[in-house]
């Protein structure tokens, strides 16, 4: 593998979390030279300066997205706010450079859909049919030949991952889903707001946005694609006081008996970042922290119909930069694992 | 008030947090004096020096329980581990002393039930039928004649206060009850267990028990009664990240068109510590840290026939001590909030 | 007491952490009716949907600022940041209102050193004279006659309480005193910042401000005026991740053979909030969590010449809202613990 | 490097924090076969069983130490107790057997002193005079050519780094050195006990051990060693609700003006585990998190005599098991950071 070509990449919006979870992975990664990091704010500043983590690991300066030479890279990723990818990708695309948009620009495939949920018009609604929803485990083959990769939701990620195997066997009533879903402090990112000041967050549970989020839309667009019909899913999310991870508490009726072990096994047994864990295990979310790992156990409390699936992940890597990477492994047919070889770290 | 005679109280096994809790409380209590605190392990040492916390509030020192004189006291609480109360009670109430016991053993009244999921004999299953279950806001009466109060269990107060108005109305199925709760780790006690260090539970998230948690047939026994049917629960408690509280997310199918929200405002409306909140609000656990509040808020993500019920305690006080205390006041004839002034301690 | 009639207190600027902490007291203190609550930004919002802790305890709304009716109040609270206080107090005390200030404005007596540190002009320097200084272990009797108190600083609170014994009995070296201390996230206020994120500050420790630090001048004030000289203090900051609690590590060289423990036993022993503990215990932050208490413990580890002091307080009682209202206790000569019988809350 | 042959290597009492720390490095380390890993408590269970985050990537059972074949392996770790590698590693020795202690048994040359801090009679005194100290910044030549390493304390490894460079330039005054050390609590190990529960724990802040810790015997014997005389250090040890990092703010006073910048920066150049930070920094803990690095900053508050220095590690990693793969590294003449190249995780 030594004598694979190294891609140059471009990471656009590096001072939020996905965007230094990104440089985290992509400078051990064998197979990339980072060329350019921009940030509007902190044009100028070293890197390292930012993120000492990151001292010794990385040379750069973040760079003004305006004069930074994004088109000499072979992949642009975004890690901005929802919004602005979408006003940078169509020259890009034209540039012929492919492009992986971390933010929601191109997650759905309806653009009256995503206005009404984003709250702002979107600007190039005609590459929504060609992007590439970049959930692997889903979509693999499309990703391949991608030029545009919508890198999914935290939430989706974790919950759609929990559903799949449900869905496209058919055992489960489609109109009676239920997402209860955790999410660390990390998922709200690195911005200057109370809610999300230790002082707030910390020693304390909450639920939020009950009466609709954003990640909704998201993850009944894809799970009703599989159904082929529309499903009906309450999500309701939770903020709990620790820095990475997402547990999903997934709840669904099952329709016929069948053996949901068995199910999930065969459905992800060639899936490099699907651990189905065994039959009455809790996955933690510790046990993926900083890892690319989706685990999963599977529940009937009491024999019951009710089927119980917990699946975490690490929202900033299999919930984010790491799935990316993912995605652009799978689009330069790099080994899928490259530079994702990432041990969680515990305790 | 002030000549409202004091009521002499013991506290059997004070070392763990809902003894310590109740210490907390009971020292400023206007109508009782703390007459004796056992520990076995702890016997003769200090209670202050063992809880810096009460240093300058309590002069006792824990007492051998064998050797205390509780039959001089007028209530007797037991806060031991399951299987310790039931030992000592039937000598107290035949020599008139009132008991509330903070653990499970008078929480079933199934003998067999409770033999199944304590996993030990129960040694004086006749007075289960006696024992009162101290939900003040379903059993009120009941506790002021009781000589018996079995104390409820942390995740039965939260989510049984959730489902009460709509199991009373019958605006639900009851076959589909599902209860997603949260817990603080103070719940697990004050005991060594690995699975509860700092290092192991902090910047983590995990469900636990999902095939069967002890305190399903508790609260599955108190709906089932109020709704005069057997009432099917799924029941997924999991560990949360901070000391104290319980967030429980629970889910319902409407059955009947109902303005819910006015539904639980006129159920509660006279009770002091259950707080309706204004539609749409999302209670944290933090708004009743240190406090005996129960706040609750109801949702109907979407206009769908879900309803969502939010409801938040901190398990130390509405799910332990606090509740003991305010069943000790009505059994008492005390001003029911007397020793529960409580303000919320917040950030 | 019940005839002792009631003040009238107003808060400015309540929605920082120290202003809700004077509201938490203040709602249950026996001698005051809270008459005005004010906030620029929240003008018109009833304090109890800002803060949920506080439903049922509190109707009013906050109100702004220009038009609050302060001058009927029998005493002000400014919980403000820096360079607010000093312009509202000459109009306020003009009309006899008294006024205690929980920022900084009138905590140091020399005006060019306050505005070196603080960056600013002083709008009322000629106060600074007549100010005191609302330490009641150090001012007590000035305090009682005073119109304008400057509370203290959180770190001076427990840094000077914990070197006034040994400054007072001139048994230390004072060119060489040494104060490590480490603060809980709420010290830095609630206010929108990347620093304090629960991302950023949990799960971390740091340093920060080694170079100089603005409670540097108050404590070395305070101590030089004890010592009747210069005194030389390194003083480090540091914030730790819990939202309550300061901890002081103080070192200082003894000059002189001493009972330390005898001698801070004896300055302290007719003081409510000063807890000095048995010879080698080692204070927890939560023992005094949400309490007014400072406790302190002495070492001389292996029996050297140097001495360790270790002083905890809860930053936002003992070292603001706590201390604010024994300081009004002072003032209008109530009990100094009335309203301030706080139990720390443990776990 | 492809063809430099692979070591085998053992790990006895892996269930740790430091043990499995060391297979979280070693699985992925390029020149070592994980040969034989054993427990006491849990031989016959699958690592991963009990280590989730290890699926996948080790397949080994946990085996009896009695029986495992640790002669077979090049190197032998022990992740034990204080009391249990010193029964072991003579037989080991003779066998050809490398060793790696992470444990106490090795750190002090004097066996007096040893067990007067360790409690306990050494088994193996004779072998004390041999046993090189594992600090390769202070002694990486006779690491190289060692049989048995004493890996040093996780405190003594931040405490040294940051006094090294000042002592062995001669610049400071000796009998007047203090070390203000913070530990996450991981630094206590994965024992059941109360202490470390995480309800008594977290949001908390307390020294320890202020008496006497067992790690400034090892820190003075060090500084002492290279002082070429004996240093007085004032050691305080605190426990901070994190899970992981040390952060020791060290005091000193200089006896010469020196530039304390360009001494360290000078002394550590070619160390590629110890960053010397820009003046002025403040190194947080998070910045090394799950690395082997030793970030450290330099202070002169106020321009005085007194200098700080601000020294932080992953106390698991550089104060453990990095440490001791950095040892193994110079022991078989691999390349130093091999293994180590491990990217902090932030946030």
């Amino acid at each position: 593998m030594s004598n694979m070509s190294k891609i140059k990449v471009g990471v656009v919006g590096a001072t939020g979390y996905t965007g230094v979870e990104l440089l985290r992975i992509l400078v051990k990664h064998p197979h990339v030279t980072i060329q350019a990091v921009t940030s509007r704010a902190e044009a100028g500043l070293s890197i390292a300066s930012l993120f000492p983590s990151l001292r010794g690991l990385i040379e750069l300066k973040f760079e003004d997205p305006k004069t930074a030479n994004l088109t000499n890279c072979d992949l642009v990723f975004f890690a901005t706010p929802n919004g602005i990818a979408m006003q940078e990708v169509p020259a890009l695309l034209k540039a012929g450079v492919k492009v992986i948009d971390l933010a929601a620009d191109f997650r759905l495939k309806d653009a009256n859909v995503w206005e009404k949920w984003y709250n702002m018009p979107h600007s190039c609604s005609d590459l929504l049919k060609d992007a590439i929803y970049g959930l692997p485990e889903m979509n693999r083959e499309k990703i391949k030949k991608a030029s545009l990769v919508a890198n999914p939701g935290c939430y989706p990620t974790a919950i759609q991952l929990g559903f799949i195997p449900l869905i496209e066997s058919g055992v489960i009533d489609l109109d009676d889903l239920i997402a209860d879903a955790k999410s660390g402090v990390s998922g709200a990112g690195r911005k200057a707001e109370v809610n999300a000041l230790m002082a707030e967050a910390s020693d304390n549970f909450k639920a939020y946005g009950v009466e609709g989020h954003r990640h909704l839309p998201e993850i009944t667009q894809g799970l009703s694609s599989l159904a082929n019909q529309a499903v009906h899913l309450t999500f309701v999310p939770h903020l709990t006081p620790m820095i990475r991870g997402i547990h999903a508490t997934l709840y669904a009726t099952l329709t016929k008996k069948t053996d949901i072990q068995a199910l999930f096994e065969s459905r992800y047994r060639d899936e490099s970042f699907v651990d189905v864990m065994p039959k009455g295990s809790h996955p933690e979310t510790r046990s993926v922290r900083g890892s690319n790992q989706c685990r999963i156990s599977i529940h009937q409390p009491q024999g019951s119909h009710k089927v119980v699936i917990l699946s975490v992940i690490d929202n900033l890597v299999k919930g984010a930069a790491g799935q990316a990477v993912q995605n652009m492994n799978l689009m330069f047919d790099f080994p899928e694992i490259s530079g994702l070889d990432l041990v969680p770290l515990m305790p």
